[in-house]
């Protein structure tokens, strides 16, 4: 079994609006040196593969086909090998 | 300056439709080998702050009073040291 973690960031230049709200929320409970902030997602697959490398091959077209929108988004993605189930 | 990314991730037991959701998105597209998904945030800030240590205390309270719930969310911080405005 293995676990995928992927990052899914929006790039460079694409507003974010949930990344804006907060830094304003941040600001209002007093931290002023945060200068920027990005909102994306974080997601973790557990799957059976035969090897790490087919692993993350498929995860990879996960994140091409599903997790991210390649038009505003980019990924990041690693994968481990892991014991049993671990995500509940 | 320093950027900070906190990974933010429901506790074990915790209910997660939209994993669930993607999970069953990527069952239909045919990834059969999938177990489950999760899905959380992954949040960059970037801030001032004299040291490393000093940046990794502010964000700790920042996950702490903002961006994670306690109660249901853990969540996971780096911090590292940038050169000028990263995020846009």
């Amino acid at each position: 079994m293995y676990k995928a973690a992927i990052k899914v960031i929006l790039k460079p230049g694409v507003l974010d609006p949930q990344g804006k709200a907060v830094a304003s929320g941040l600001a209002s409970l007093g931290f002023s040196q945060v200068k920027s902030v990005r909102v994306g997602k974080y997601i973790e697959v557990l799957l059976d593969a035969s090897s790490q490398q087919e692993a993350a091959a498929q995860v990879e077209e996960m994140a091409k086909r599903l997790l991210a929108n390649p038009v505003i988004e980019h990924y990041e993605l690693t994968v481990e090998l892991v014991e049993g189930e671990e995500l509940v």
